[in-house]
């Protein structure tokens, strides 16, 4: 449990998340509140300030009053997790930064390395001076980098399901086409009620969306060629009557085929990981349910030649808020698991 | 198919919907389009004007552009749906009848005959005068005087649903006390996009709504004293994780009990009824689904010496749009069923 | 309704519903007894038999009781729809075609034109020597052949989505490569009761079932390479939670990509096909829930230069046995979306 | 987590699970397999032996293998959950006693006081002469008495949350008539395959069932009654397309109503209890999923003079196997909470 001391001095690390009326930010919180190391400091929204968490989420049990940002007392903490939407979050993070708070960035604002590429997918990026400090915050990869991180981009929910499952292949340079059908439930299309989000439109229901150019198509792509597989990704998401869960399906065309053996590759890549899970059969999004590991099969296709890889990811903990509290663990040198196992 | 002579002028009685965006208008709108009889001359709505039926609910295949309201225009009918909140239809209403529009109203502002319980549980009545003339649209119950009405009230999906399982032992003068567990799909919450609404917060849920007060609590009151029953009930919604489809669950304790055989009591009552279905197991609303039907089961408790009674319909259906229909074909003189069966 | 004369004779022609306790075929029953045209004669179940369809299915309102198979009096008709398993399917068939009964069969067992290629993926074909007379039951493909024939093999549900997708492009030879993601609803699993179909399983989530040899697969091949594209597929079905309704997502890398004018060809692929729609938007199954429509959208990817395209059927409708009505329509020589609009 | 000294003998206090391959027992393993304080010996089962609880249920990530029954290794346990169906389990609990387990059986057989009542909604008893060292499993209620209790009957699942819901009021004689309409879903009517949990039967859908004489009526009465309420309550539970989760809508008549601040009388009822919540506003399922918390709101209708109580429960959770740990805790001397918070 969060512990203060006297004066709302922190005696643990200290944490503020700003933008906790969202599905992500009030994750975050009840994570970070629960967290057995870290002291949540306090909890900020740009919709919705005056009213409980817990009541606003019940089942989060965070009671805590949603405040108004307020730098001078919000930013006097160790780190930061911030939740604010693509765009918005930059100029925070920029400030939050100069006042030398370590910082988790939920948004994409931090996540392309190139600010040509955000520009060409979001808009001109609002300080791309940021960018060099970025770390992209996806621990299996860049868990190193990430200890010493004081800007870490939480990886969006896509491609963080959809890296883990092409790591192996593509760190073996092996990817010469991918198809990415993702599905996801509900949540991960946010808090905000419009027709789409809406029990009616989306229950008995299942339909693509962002079609052809979805926005996590580029962060794909990077960390696809970062890994050594320069590749153009084809990745259509879906939504699907269910709220949490993540399922990525990839169809993958490889370089060689010959003598590879898939099944070995995934066991040697992900051994030790403690939040991959190699499965025989295709896995479902129920397996990781309020979890944040990543659950994997991999299947040779001797027919097509193909390699059909799934992934599943809960979209609000691996997808968002658990890796983020993962990547903070990492930051402040504890377990990486604490608080989120 | 709605047919139209030359000049939009119709050969069939012609209706228009007026307040044709939301789920019940809207599906009254599919209903008109396909009737044999009637010629669908225009939908109007308060939002979305310019957009068409067909894209706003492809399923309804309704190719239509919903238009903003003139009633030049849309008055220049044999009869009108009109599908406006509570309030804001009863001055609509007063404009039609004025241009002698026959008139089928889905909202509450015409359902209580009394405008004092109106103003207690609504506002005050916008146009009390009409109250006379406004017929209570239960087929069911007021048949021969709805084929002659030229104002009707379609009752409230839930008092459809809870009349027609309690009319015989009221009827019979049998309720001494009643307890109502109503239990709704989202659909009965209306399009409006809400945090109530929003998939997330309604999938695997469920949880009761408008405690202790719920506006379809006189209506029940009205049409059971009227049957024969002046009995205060105890009416609950509940809100489910489901789409279109509500079921009452009736607990009645019976001013006597002796000799009563309460399935004779139902089989008599409802014999000859087309849209009245009697089952011995309890009725899902699965059952009713995209129908008119209403679907009732009768049990007698032997311990306790209750009746529990339990009613199923489709709350957009027999609960809104197929139960105006159905008024519309006794108003114009037209196989009751046409175009609902 | 169905009409018929004394002594069981029909006046219309007269079709039996073989294997009617399952999804598909109680589905086919309702559609024949209410069809205006047809007089359903029996239904007839492996299971269940002496219950009632209306208590099995109370929602298809047909008071028929299941029956054992008695060929001296369920082949006494005009034809029959048989709805067996693959592999119990065929001698049912062949059987009901020596005593001259025209059939649609909703089994595999006669989609396959080459045995060899069934035995490759069932086992064993019983009666190879019927293949030859047997017309694929896809109307908007084999329309002609279906009005003629004797012995239809209605397609799975989906290859009937699939090759609809596909077919413009197939036609004009255009497919290189091709990736479908196939997503259905719990109903196409079937009425078996098991882990797969318990309620608990499939709620709140999705996967991949069938990896990576799903018997549809040389089904949708065989009539892409009749349409003109030779293709080894990559098919992948997910069991979604909803009941009804399928979703096909293609990904189809071209032969050539220069000029082509997908939406164009599209368009005059399908002008005049009473139950194909094109869409801008991608459909949900929604959009087709209940319907023998189905529902397709296209979209290029000017970035990897692949063709997109998505749809939605309803499995047990368009899928199964709402098809297996167009067809007998066909076959009889009548309206072709008779009884299925 | 659990831990074994050498030769599988547990440091800590010793369980067995018997009956794991079920929803409730399957949960009870998982959650005495990461419990702090047990050590969790062996998970029976009378299906699926030899097969992992991780691939039966991969949610629960509990890597152990269900063997068959055998008591000489089985009872060689300080304390064993019992989770076999009603009947079969009353014989399996008197040879763990007669082995001096300390045992928490989840079925029905030992929560009736009087075998003249069980035998009313059952079958004869087994073993009655069982039933005087039996303690019924409700900690906020029977605290002390589960403490040194070696026989604890867990709840029902129902009767759990209504006798939570009317405490209160049955501790004050106000009890003089009780309906109670219960909400459960599907994982209530286990993990048995059949059509009424079948996907496609539950989903969209909702229905009583067990009316009028659900066998958790007698539970309830009985536990009133010893709350100084002796009341016949009508019960009827119905079956809602949701995986877990239960809801218990209770309207109450009361002896007398005059001054009673009933908001007050609940709030003095449940001070300090860790596991009960009062919420002003009607309990959803959601705010309790996966918890051990009971959550509670009472509101008064002046107009019917009914108290009204709703209160919501993870049926799998308080309403079985987090409840059984809670009872475990207690019997240990460990935190009550350790292990389920």
């Amino acid at each position: 449990m969060a512990r203060n001391g006297p004066a709302g001095a922190c005696v643990a690390p200290c944490v503020s998340v700003l933008g906790g009326a969202g599905f992500t930010g009030a994750l975050a919180a009840r994570l970070l509140h629960r967290h057995p190391s870290f002291a949540l400091r306090a909890v900020t929204a740009r919709s919705d300030v005056g009213r409980r968490l817990d009541d606003l989420y019940p089942h989060h049990r965070v009671p805590i009053t949603l405040e108004e940002l307020d730098l001078d007392r919000h930013a006097a903490v160790d780190a930061a997790v911030v939740a604010y939407p693509h765009g918005a979050a930059a100029p925070l993070v920029a400030q939050l930064r100069e006042r030398g708070v370590r910082v988790v960035d939920l948004s994409a604002d931090f996540r392309l390395r190139d600010p040509a590429v955000y520009e060409l997918w979001y808009r001109e990026h609002p300080v791309p001076e940021l960018l060099e400090q970025a770390v992209y915050g996806l621990p299996e990869r860049y868990r190193e980098r990430i200890r010493s991180a004081n800007l870490v981009a939480n990886p969006g929910c896509y491609p963080t399901a959809t890296v883990l499952a092409l790591a192996p292949l593509a760190r073996a340079g092996l990817l010469r086409d991918v198809v990415i059908d993702a599905k996801s439930g509900v949540s991960g299309a946010g808090r905000a009620a419009n027709d789409r989000t809406h029990f009616v439109t989306a229950d008995e229901n299942v339909s693509a969306y962002g079609v052809p150019r979805h926005r996590h198509t580029p962060e794909i792509e990077q960390e696809l060629a970062a890994l050594g597989s320069e590749v153009l990704v084809t990745f259509t998401p879906h939504l699907l009557p269910l709220d949490q869960g993540e399922l990525v399906s990839c169809y993958v065309t490889l370089e060689r085929v010959d003598a590879l053996d898939v099944t070995q590759l995934y066991t040697d890549a992900y051994a030790g990981e403690p939040f991959v899970e190699l499965s025989a059969k295709p896995p479902g999004v129920r397996d990781v349910r309020e979890t944040n590991i990543c659950r994997i099969s991999v299947h040779r296709d001797p027919r097509t030649r193909r390699v059909i890889v799934f992934a599943a990811i809960d979209n609000l903990w691996k997808g968002a808020a658990s890796q983020a509290v993962q990547n903070l663990n990492l930051m402040f040198g504890l377990p990486e698991g604490e608080g989120i196992g």
